[in-house]
């Protein structure tokens, strides 16, 4: 991919200096010439995913954010806490492009068979810079969205539903039949839910508050519990109970929540044994922690038996393990399924530089079911950057 | 197995209530007729190992113990908390006897020629129900010890040995290249010592004291860190960057150190990566907790990026799944080191009525490095019992 230095667009960016200034701006870089197999994205939509404001805020304290630059050029600054700019060294000075994924229409194509095939589609790509107005991706990795498909309906077609679907994998692959979800009122949350549904498998969703009960019950969920409830580990080994859950994906990942979700396991697993075993129960319980929305440590009694895991789990690293046909079948099936199992709701679309206002990160930065946006940057931007 | 009633020999056992009174008592039980596949062991030494205090006193505070019955036939009897007690629901009134292994002499032996091949022969079984004066086991159960070697010298043949072995295996079957060993005085730890240095693997050996720092170095071992020096963090990055340990076997289970040895891990992970990872570093990290030492919780920090995991870990299910040959070859592989390699050694010889004295089980019953103690179920007792 080249630049032909005529041709720019904005880009979002976000820099970390060796000092813990972070700085997330706008700047115009050269638009890329597509090579033989690459094709030119004008991105109209691209979610902010949690995984997403890791790299964009690297941990600073968006409270004490602070903003100049131009209205169509905005620049925040933030401070980053001591303790997480030990871990950035590698990332200093470094002015970093994000947006792990996004959709939007080919507008340009390389010369081979496969791009030129794309020019006009409307794609999802995982490239990485998908804040950008325009992103130069290798033809394989677009996900060519059905007709009638919008790059809205399509921008998240593959970190929540990949995740969903990953997570139904590790069920079956590791031999469990029944799983634990935690922040289940999420939008992954109701994918899983969609999902498991659809599948047959009993699915046992931990949400924070009644509303979001209301919201899954709604959707069909016959497991719900409310971690705010004064009996939720009550609620929590009925549940466990019933569906003979044994494996769980937590997203929170801090405090004492996967622990508690060990215990239920582990004391539904006891009730129905018959012989005593000194180790407590010889079944494996696991629990994957996906996410880091959960602050403090992890906190595990030991009322849980030996049988048991628990460990950090990542998406794209296990479904690389399993392999690229894979892989290719369950892209194709989000990509069949994006408006019903793999639908997606936004609290609202913003251009990037309405995404770098410190009213609108203080919503989305608190990673809250029915706060995720989506970025459009093309949004309210005249097209003159087309390449024609 | 028979019994013809006329013969009999004393069997220590443990006997939990419903009400929480525990009974640990010395009866007197028939001594078993060996079928044609099994042969009679006189068991003369049984170590009383971590595994085993679990079953013998169920959880009961054994500061507060007492003891009736005959100084021959001692009975202790002690109480159990509520909260340990709503797990032993299986195990109520039913009188259980206890040690998972020992060593002793073949006194007579089943019709069969692998029973027969065994008369006379020093073995060691894993057969549970060693606290015996008379335990009969089938013919393929028991090692037969090498010339020279005592019931005491190959007591403990199974549990440590192949605890130690198992962990090298998993190592090595994990693709890991080195690892960290906790309570790493203990007799299990000193043996896995040993066996980390004839293999040429490294090993990071935690201890709670400077007497034990000297002990370890004293035996060879290159990295030693005490968990109550004031610089243990330091001195553990230190041992854990030289040697490139992601693998660790943490005997307490129990509070902050198994976190404490990922973050380590993590720690030295990202001081030798050249680019910057949102989810930390890509090697997988582990800690399997092989003990219940440790009381509270787990609690494990965030600062570990995604490629974690920390669980529970048993010797036996775990070489279960390795097959019986890799089995069989570890067996004889400890018969022919018992006295190098895999040599125990114990703070004294008791016979089970000594056992059963509450001075002694206040020492045992720390499970301190130092504090272990041999069963002689045939000590101090006349040999009227031996069937001729």
């Amino acid at each position: 991919m080249q630049t032909d230095g005529a041709r720019t667009g904005l880009q979002l960016r976000s820099l970390v200096k060796n000092n813990g200034d972070l700085e997330v701006s706008l700047i115009r870089v050269p638009t890329p010439v597509p090579a033989a197999n690459e094709v030119l994205v004008r991105v109209e939509a691209a979610p902010i995913n949690p995984s997403d404001l890791g790299l964009l805020f690297a941990g600073a304290d968006m409270t004490k954010a602070s903003q100049r630059g131009t209205q169509d050029q905005p620049l925040v600054a933030a401070r980053i806490p001591d303790a997480a700019l030990k871990s950035m060294t590698a990332r200093f000075d470094v002015s970093m492009p994000i947006g792990n994924e996004g959709a939007g229409v080919v507008v340009e194509a390389g010369s081979s068979e496969a791009a030129q095939a794309l020019l006009g589609k409307t794609v999802a790509a995982l490239g990485g810079a998908m804040y950008s107005q325009y992103r130069c991706v290798p033809a394989e990795q677009c996900l060519v969205l059905p007709a009638g498909t919008t790059p809205a309906d399509g921008a998240s077609s593959f970190v929540n539903p990949l995740t969903a679907l990953a997570m139904v994998e590790t069920l079956r692959r590791e031999g469990h039949t029944a799983l634990v979800h935690t922040a289940a009122a999420s939008n992954l949350g109701r994918m899983l839910n969609r999902l498991c549904l659809e599948e047959g498998i009993a699915l046992v969703n931990i949400v924070r508050n009644q509303a979001q009960v209301d919201l899954l019950r709604a959707m069909g969920a016959p497991h719900v519990c409310n971690s705010s409830s004064p009996t939720f580990m009550e609620e929590l080994l009925e549940a466990v109970s019933a569906t003979g859950a044994t494996l769980a994906f937590d997203a929170l990942g801090g405090g004492k929540l996967a622990g508690q979700i060990l215990t239920c396991m582990e004391a539904a697993l006891v009730k129905k044994a018959t012989q005593h075993s000194r180790y407590g129960s010889t079944t494996h319980k696991q629990v994957y922690v996906y996410g880091v929305m959960g602050h403090g440590p992890i906190e595990i009694k030991r009322n849980i038996g030996m049988a048991w895991g628990v460990g950090g789990w990542l998406v794209f690293p296990y479904l690389q393990k399993l392999g690229p046909a894979v892989m290719q079948g369950l892209k194709q099936r989000v990509a069949s399924e994006l408006k019903t199992t793999f639908a997606s709701a936004y609290a609202g679309e913003v251009s990037m530089a309405e995404a770098l206002d410190l009213k609108t990160i203080a919503v989305y930065n608190q990673i809250a079911t029915g706060h995720k946006y989506l970025i459009n940057p093309n949004k309210d931007v005249p097209n003159t950057q087309v390449p024609d």
